[in-house]
C-alpha cells in the first residue's frame, strides 16, 4: 500500500507510518525526546505539515502525561482537530490538562462539528468554563450545536454553510465564491435558499461549472436533493447518504430553515461506527469500549455481561439437576450434553448474527420477515437432520450404545429446529421493542438452546432409559 | 426520518419507503399489476423519478420471475445503474435471464466501475458475449478494469478522469469544463497531469472556485494529495479515505500514469462490508452470504462451521470423558463443568471480539500490543477471582459441599486467564499469518476454553476426591 505517494514538497525524512498504518515507531521516540528537551524547533518541523489523522495517531501513541504536554507547547501550533481522531478517553484526559483558555484557543478557529465534538463530552462546568472564552457570535453556534441531542444530525453538522439565491447565475454565484473571505473549509454544493433562509434546493460545484455564466442557478437545483432535519438520528441520515450516495446534506431546523450541513466524513465514521457497535455487542463487550480505556472500566462492564451469562448458565445447570438420575446411571449422558447445547448455541448464533445485522442495514422488514423465517427453519431442518446423522453414530459407536445414538439425533434436530426459531424471533421481538437486538440477542438464544439441549437430549434420554 | 424532504418536482403520487426504509409494499404490488397486464405507461411512470437505490431495492422486493421482465419491459428507460444496487445472487439470477445484447446496452453507458461491477461475476463465456457487442473503445476499458484483481483498486475505479495540464489557469480549467461534453458523471477535484500523463497533484472544486481566473493551476495543487496504485488493496485504500477524511483519489499505474478516480461512494460501501465480513464471520456466517441466498448454499455454508466445531465439542467432551469416574461418583461434577466451560468461553469470546476489530481497524500493533495484552491478563484475573468467589459460594451451597466450591473457584480463575490469553494470542498469530482472524479464531478460542474448563475443573475435583 503505498500511502506516500505524495504529489509535491514531502519535508518529512522519515515516514510517518509503517507499513501496518500505525504510526512509526521512531518518529514517536523524536517526539518523545523532543519533549524531555522542551526542543521547540524539532516539534514544530516534525507536526508542522502533518495531517491531522496523523497527529492524533502520535498523541495516543505518546505516553499520559506526554499528550498536554506537546499542546502546551506547540501552542497555536498544534490544530485541535486532531483531538476529533483520537479515543474518545484519550481525549477527555487531555483536555482535563490543558487549561480552559488553551482549549478555547484551540476549537475557535475550527469547523463546528468539530469543536462540539471535542466539546460535547466535557462536564457542564468545564464547558461553560470554555464557552465564556469564545467570542457571543462564536458561543451562540457552538451552543446551538451542543444543545441537540446527542446523537442527532444537529450535534454532527458544521453550521458554516454557503446559501445563494435561486434568482442569481453562475456567473453571480462564482464572484461570491471569489470575493467572500469566510467560506466553509470545504464545500462540495452550493445551498439554494429563499429570502426567509429556507431551503430550496442544491447544486453540486460539478454541476456550477459546467455550465455558462448566464445560466440561472434555479434551473441548475438537483431535483433530487434531499434534506435532513437538525433532530433526525444520525444512523438513519448516515443510512441515507450510503443509499443514495450522498456527499454532503443540508440541514433544516423544524421551520424548514438552514442550519447547517453534514458531509460524508463525518458520516464515514457513523457509518463504521454503526458496524463496530454491533460487532463488540454480540461478541458481549460494551458499544463504546475503547483500547484506551482504563482497566477497572473495562473490567467492571466485561463483568456484567458475564455476570448475566452465569446466571443463564446456572439455568441450563438447574435442567441439568432435574437429570441427576439418569446422569449417575449413564456418565455418557453428562459427557454427550455440552455436545447438544453447544451445538445448537453455534447454529443460534448464526441465524442470530444474520438476522442482526439485516435489522441493522434495514435489509430485514415486514415485506420478506415470513420469507427470511421459512428459509432459517429450513436451513435449521437440514442441518438438524445431518448433525443428527452424525452425531448418532458418533455416540453410538463410542459408548457401543444404539439406543443413546437415537437419543443425541433425536435431541439434535429438536435443538437445532429451536435455534433457528430462537436466532429469528429474539433479534426481531427485541428490534420491535426498540432494543437493541445486538446488546441482547446473544444472552437469551443461547439460554434458548442451552434450556432445550439439555432438556431434549436428557428427557429423551429418561424415556429410554426407563424403557430399555 | 424525513427521508421525502424532496427539493423540488416529485411527481410521484405514493411514498416510495416506508418508515423503516423497506420499498413500500402497495407501490411493489402496483408494479407486480402493471407487470402482469404489461401496462408499460404505469411502469415508466413509477420508475421514470426513481433514483437508482430505489430501483434497486424495487427489484429486490419484487419476485424472481419479474425482474428480468421488468427490464426487458422497460428497455432503455431501464436505468443498469439499479443493478449494482441488488444482492450478488439477485443481480446474477436477473443477468442470466437477460440477453448478452439487453446487457451491452444497459451497460454501455454506465460509469466503468459500475460496469465493471456489473459484468465480474458473469463467467467468462457471457462476458465476453456481452463485450464483443460493445464498441472497441468501449470494450477496452471495461476490460481494463476486469483485468484488476479482485478487491483492487483497479477494480473499483472508474476510468472517466478530468485531467488538466500545471501550465493552465483557473479560466482556462473553467472555460475547458463548459466546453467538454463527455465529463465523468460527478467530480470533485480535477486532476492535474504532466504530458506524459503522469499524476501530478489535484485540486479541490472548491478550491478552483475560491480563486480568480488568472491564478495558475499549479499553485492550488493541494499538497496533501495522494494517489493510490491500481493493484493496491481496497480496503487499504478505503482505510486511507477514512483516515485522510477524502472525497476522491486518482488511482496509478506502476508508472505512476493516472488511470483512474475511486470515489467515496464505492468506498463506503467498502467500509460497511468490512465491517458487515467480521460481524458475520464472527457469527460462523460466510462474510457473502446474502438474505437472497439460495437455502441449499446457505445450509452447506454454514454445516461447514458447525461441523468444525462438532469436532471441537468432541474434542472436549473426550476431555470429560477422562474423568468418568469422577463424574459417576459426584454427579454435580457433570451439572457444573459446562458452567465453567461457557464462563471461559464467553470471556474469551469478549477478549477476541476487541482483538479482532482493532486488528482490522489498524488500531493494534506492534506498538501497543504487549500493553493490550497485559491489560488484557488483569482484566482476566479480576473478572475470574470475582466469578471464583461467586461460583464457589453457589456451588457449596448448592451441593452443600465446601470442597466442590474450591474446585469450581480454582477452576474459573485459570479458565478466564486462558480466555484471556487464547482471546489475544489466537487472533494476533492467525493475523501474522495473513488468516483473517475473524474466521477461524472462534473456534479456536472456545477450544482453549472448552478443554481447560473441563480439564481445571474435573483435574482439581480428581485431586480432591483422592484426598478427601
Amino acid at each position: 500500500m503505498t500511502d506516500t505517494h505524495k504529489a509535491s514538497g514531502d519535508t518529512l525524512e522519515r515516514p510517518i507510518r509503517d507499513e501496518d498504518g500505525a504510526i512509526d515507531s521512531a518518529l514517536v521516540e523524536q517526539v518523545s525526546q523532543a519533549l524531555l528537551l522542551s526542543d521547540l524547533t524539532t516539534l514544530r518541523a516534525v507536526v508542522a505539515d502533518m495531517h491531522e489523522a496523523d497527529l492524533g495517531a502520535l498523541l495516543e501513541a505518546l505516553d499520559t502525561e506526554e499528550r498536554p504536554r506537546l499542546i502546551s507547547l506547540l501552542g497555536a501550533d498544534f490544530d485541535f482537530t486532531a483531538l476529533t481522531e483520537v479515543d474518545d478517553s484519550v481525549r477527555e484526559e487531555i483536555l482535563e490538562e490543558l487549561s480552559a483558555q488553551t482549549v478555547a484557543e484551540g476549537v475557535r478557529d475550527l469547523d463546528t462539528d468539530d469543536a462540539v465534538y471535542i466539546l460535547e463530552d466535557l462536564d457542564d462546568a468545564d464547558k461553560k468554563e470554555v464557552l465564556d472564552r469564545l467570542t457571543p457570535a462564536e458561543r451562540i453556534v457552538l451552543q446551538q450545536g451542543l444543545d441537540y441531542p446527542e446523537d442527532s444530525a444537529g450535534r454532527r453538522m458544521q453550521s458554516e454553510i454557503l446559501a445563494v439565491p435561486a434568482f442569481w447565475n453562475v456567473g453571480q454565484t462564482i464572484d461570491h465564491l471569489r470575493q467572500t473571505d469566510n467560506l466553509p473549509e470545504r464545500f462540495f454544493e452550493i445551498l439554494v435558499a429563499d429570502p426567509a433562509h429556507h431551503f430550496v434546493g442544491s447544486v453540486p460545484l460539478d454541476r456550477l461549472l459546467r455550465n455558462k455564466r448566464p445560466v440561472a442557478i434555479s434551473t441548475l437545483v438537483d431535483e433530487d436533493s434531499r434534506a435532513v432535519k437538525a433532530t433526525d438520528d444520525i444512523e438513519d441520515v448516515a443510512r441515507m447518504f450510503q443509499r443514495y450516495n450522498l456527499i454532503a446534506t443540508p440541514v433544516v431546523d423544524d421551520a424548514g430553515r438552514l442550519v447547517g450541513v453534514i458531509t460524508i466524513d463525518d458520516i464515514v465514521d457513523v457509518i463504521e461506527e454503526a458496524a463496530d457497535d454491533d460487532v463488540k455487542q454480540l461478541g458481549g463487550v460494551r458499544a463504546d469500549e475503547e483500547l484506551s480505556d482504563p482497566v477497572p472500566l473495562i473490567a467492571r462492564s466485561r463483568f456484567s455481561w458475564l455476570f448475566i451469562n452465569l446466571v443463564t448458565s446456572f439455568l441450563a445447570a438447574a435442567v441439568m439437576s432435574l437429570f441427576e438420575a439418569q446422569l449417575s446411571q449413564v456418565v455418557a449422558l453428562a459427557i454427550l450434553a455440552p455436545v447438544v447445547a453447544s451445538q445448537g448455541g453455534n447454529a443460534a448464533t448464526q441465524t442470530m448474527t444474520v438476522a442482526v445485522r439485516a435489522l441493522a442495514t434495514q435489509e430485514l422488514g415486514a415485506w420478506n420477515m415470513r420469507r427470511f423465517f421459512t428459509r432459517e427453519m429450513i436451513v435449521g431442518l437440514i442441518n438438524g437432520v445431518g448433525f443428527a446423522l452424525i452425531t448418532g453414530v458418533v455416540a453410538a459407536l463410542w459408548f457401543g450404545s444404539q439406543g443413546l445414538g437415537v437419543v443425541i439425533a433425536i435431541a439434535m434436530v429438536v435443538n437445532l429446529l429451536a435455534a433457528a426459531i430462537a436466532g429469528v424471533v429474539i433479534p426481531v421481538v427485541l428490534d420491535r421493542y426498540e432494543v437493541d437486538p445486538a446488546i441482547a440477542s446473544g444472552t437469551f438464544v443461547t439460554t434458548v438452546t442451552d434450556v432445550v439441549g439439555f432438556f431434549s437430549f436428557l428427557g429423551v434420554a429418561a424415556i429410554w432409559l426407563a424403557h430399555r
